[in-house]
C-alpha cells in the first residue's frame, strides 16, 4: 500500500439518525426543539423507533425458536425496561433493584433470569419470592436457597452459570475461561448438579456467557457452538431435562475509529443450525440470545450544551455543561486501556461545512474530564449542542452522577 | 544490587489505624462492632481523630501567615465539609451544587472561592449573590459577571485563574502548562486584567493550580516557586492590590506498591520563605495553599463484606457486596493508566498470621468490578470484612452509584 492510501481510521458511519435542516432529529424532532421539551441539558434521549427497528433486525435474523433476552444492565430506564419488555421474550437482571424495575415494567416472573456474582441472601429470597429463575453461581447459593425455600414454602427456579474452558476471542471483556468469578468452572459442575438435585431445586437450564463487546462474528458463532456443545455434554448429568439455555451474548456495536458495525448474517445462519439440532438433541429446551448493549446502544445520544469556547495556546476548547460525571465511558474511564474518541458532532450544525479541531470538555475540575480528544468537529460556539452518539448503553447509570455536586442529567425515550 | 536483596514494591503501612483484638479500629471502634453501628455493609468511614490530626500537622509545618484551604470536591460528605470548615481558613466549591453544602455547613462567605472551567450562568448568579469569591477561567465569565452584578446591584468578588506556563512534574494529573481548559493562559492575563477593570468587577488576586496527586516534595516546591513569581509579576497589572494568591496544592498521598509518603518539611521551609518574600513585595496578600485528598484521603477506609468465597481454577475470590459503583478508584478505571491495587486488608483479621493470595471482587456483573488483584490478605471467609484504605477521597461521590441497582453505600464520619 503506498502512502498516500494509508487513512487514519475513522469512525463508522452514525446515519441511524436522520439530518433535518441541519440539525440531529432524535424521536422524530430536531434536536434543538427536542432540547427546549427536555428543558434542561445535558440529557440522555432514546429513541424507540431505532429500539423497535433493532429488535425487528435481530428476529428477522434469528431463528424463530430462539428466543431473545434484554439485559437491562445496558440500560435500566423504568421506560425503556417497560418498552422493551414488550419487545423481547425475557429480561435479565443483575440485582434485586433490576428486579424491581423488571416487575415494575410488567415483565412476567418466568421471562426474568437474575445472574450476579455476588448475590445476598436477601436478593436470593427476594428472588424466590419473585418466582423468576435464578443463575446459580456458587454452590453457596445452593444452601442459602435451600433454606429459603423451607422458609418460604415455594421452589427455587435456577438455571447453572458455568464457567467454561474457553473464552470469547477478541471480546471487550472477558467473562468465561481461566480462572473467573463469575460461574462455577465447568470442571465443577458435576457435583454442583448433584447437590442441586439433594437440594431440591428446580432445576431448569445452563447460562453461559464468554464475554461482551465484540465485533467478530465468526467469533461469536464458535462461543455459541462451543457453549451449545458444552451445555449438552452437561444435560447429560442435569437432575432434570435443560428447558432453558442461554448461549449469552456478546454482540458488540461500533465505538471507535476503525471499527465497524458486527455482521449479523453468519451468527444467524449458526443459530439456525444450533436450533435444528436442539430440537432433537435437548427437545424440551429454549435457546436464548441475551443482548443489552447491542439492542440499545446505537439508539441513545448524550447531549450537552457547550457553556464557553476557549481558546488555549492554539487549541480549541469547547467546555460544555455535561461530561465524564454523566457519561463515564465516553471519557474513557471505564474499562478502556487506551483512550479513544467516542463519535461524537455538534448536532445542531450537523452539516455544517466549517469545520476545526476541537475538544470537548466538562466542567469539572479535573483533565479526566474530556469527551472529545481533539476531534474534527463542525465549528461552535457558546448555546451549541455538542452530541455524543452510541450512549443508549452503560451512560448515565454507570456514571458517577453526584462527582463535584453538579446537577444529574435527565433521560428521555423519544 | 544482588538478586536477593530486590524485592518486589510493597504498600506504604497503614499505621494510621491501630489494631484491637485482631480488630482494625476507626473512630475510636473496632471495626465488627462499627458495621453493626452502621447497620448495613458496604459503607465509608471517615476517622475525626485522623482529619483533625492531619490538619494539626499541616499548621505545625506551614508559616502562620499561610492560609489552609479544604477542596471540597474530594470529599462532600455534608458532615465532613462541616468539621473541615471549622479546621481550615476557606473552602474551595466547584459548583453551584458545593457551594450550598459549604453554605449550610456554616462557612462565611468570604472563606468560600469558587473554580470550574465551565461555570454555568445560573451558577454565577448564585456565587455573587452569596457573596463569594469566584476563579475567573475565562474572558465569557467577565461580560456574565458585568450583567449580574447590575441586575443583583452587588460587586463581584474575583481572583484570576492562571494557566501557568509551566507544570507541576511528577503529578497524577497536570493542570497548567501547554494547553488547557483551566483558568486563562498567562499571555492573555494582561488583557484579561483590563477587562476585569472595565467592568468594574472586584479583583482581589490570582489562583494557580498546577497539578495534583504529587509525592515529590521538590517537584511541589518548585511549582509554588514559580507560582509565587508569575503572581508577582503578574500583580504589577493588576487593578487592584493583590489581596488573595492562591498557590494551589497537589500534595499526595500513597495509593500503590511503591509509593512513600510525602516529606512536609522542605515544602514548609519554602512556604515560609516565600511567605517573607510576600511581606514586602504583596503585603496586602494571604498566601494560600488549598488541599483536598491530602486532608481526607488517609482518614477514609471503604468497608465491604465478603459474601462468598469462591476458588476458580485454583485462584481465590473473595466476593463482596461492595465493589465499582462504590469506588471506582480502587477497581482502577479513574485515571489509572495500569491497574494497580489499592491498600487493602481483612479488617477483622488485621493480625492474622494465616496469609493467601486472593483478589477481591464486587457483585457486578462486569470482570472490571475488581478491588484487589491477587493480593496477599489474611485467610477470609463469607461474613468478613474488606477493607480498602486511602479511601477518603474520591470515593462515594466520583462513583456510579447507580450502577446494576445496587444499594448505595453509607458514609459516616466517626
Amino acid at each position: 500500500m503506498s502512502v498516500t492510501e494509508r487513512q487514519l481510521p475513522v469512525h463508522a458511519p452514525m446515519n441511524q439518525f436522520a439530518v433535518r435542516g441541519g440539525e440531529l432529529v432524535v424521536g422524530g424532532e430536531c434536536l434543538s426543539l427536542l432540547a427546549a421539551r427536555v428543558g434542561q441539558t445535558p440529557f440522555y434521549a432514546y429513541d424507540r423507533a431505532l429500539l423497535r427497528e433493532r429488535v425487528a433486525t435481530l428476529r428477522h435474523v434469528l431463528p424463530p425458536t430462539v428466543k431473545l433476552h434484554y439485559a437491562m444492565k445496558a440500560n435500566p430506564m423504568p421506560a425503556v425496561v417497560g418498552l422493551m419488555a414488550g419487545l423481547v421474550d425475557g429480561v435479565d437482571v443483575a440485582s434485586a433493584g433490576e428486579l424491581k424495575v423488571a416487575l415494575d415494567a410488567g415483565t412476567k416472573p418466568h421471562e426474568i433470569s437474575f445472574a450476579g456474582p455476588g448475590k445476598r441472601d436477601a436478593e436470593l429470597r427476594q428472588a424466590v419470592a419473585s418466582r423468576v429463575l435464578i443463575n446459580l453461581e456458587s454452590f453457596r447459593e445452593v444452601a442459602v436457597l435451600q433454606a429459603i425455600c423451607s422458609q418460604l414454602g415455594l421452589p427455587a427456579r435456577v438455571a447453572v452459570r458455568v464457567n467454561p474452558d474457553f473464552e470469547l476471542k477478541g471480546s471487550g471483556m472477558k467473562m468465561g475461561g481461566g480462572p473467573k468469578q463469575f460461574g462455577v468452572d465447568v470442571e465443577q459442575i458435576p457435583a454442583l448438579l448433584v447437590s442441586i438435585a439433594r437440594a431440591g431445586l428446580a432445576f431448569e437450564g445452563f447460562h453461559l456467557f464468554a464475554g461482551s463487546q465484540n465485533l467478530r462474528a465468526e467469533s461469536i458463532c464458535e462461543a455459541q457452538q462451543k457453549s451449545y456443545e458444552l451445555a449438552l455434554r452437561l444435560a447429560q448429568q442435569a437432575p432434570a431435562p435443560v428447558r432453558f439455555l442461554n448461549l449469552g451474548g456478546g454482540f458488540g456495536i461500533p465505538y471507535f475509529p476503525g471499527e465497524q458495525p458486527l455482521d449479523l448474517a453468519p451468527i444467524g445462519d449458526n443459530l439456525a443450525r444450533l436450533a435444528q439440532r436442539a430440537q432433537a438433541e435437548l427437545p424440551d429446551a429454549s435457546l436464548v440470545i441475551e443482548l443489552g448493549r447491542y439492542l440499545v446502544g446505537e439508539a441513545g445520544v448524550y447531549v450537552t450544551r457547550v457553556v464557553d469556547r476557549k481558546v488555549s495556546r492554539g487549541q480549541v476548547y469547547l467546555v460544555a455543561d455535561g461530561g465524564l460525571h454523566h457519561h463515564l465511558a465516553a471519557s474513557g474511564n471505564f474499562g478502556q486501556v487506551v483512550r479513544k474518541n467516542y463519535p461524537v458532532t455538534v448536532g445542531n450544525r450537523a452539516d455544517a461545512r466549517e469545520r476545526e479541531t476541537a475538544s470537548v470538555v466538562g466542567p469539572l475540575c479535573t483533565p479526566l474530564d474530556l469527551l472529545a480528544d481533539r476531534m474534527t468537529l463542525p465549528v461552535a460556539q457558546a448555546g451549541d449542542l455538542v452530541v455524543v452518539f452510541q450512549s443508549g448503553a452503560y451512560g448515565a447509570s454507570a456514571s458517577p452522577q453526584g462527582f463535584l455536586g453538579h446537577p444529574a442529567c435527565l433521560e428521555v425515550l423519544v
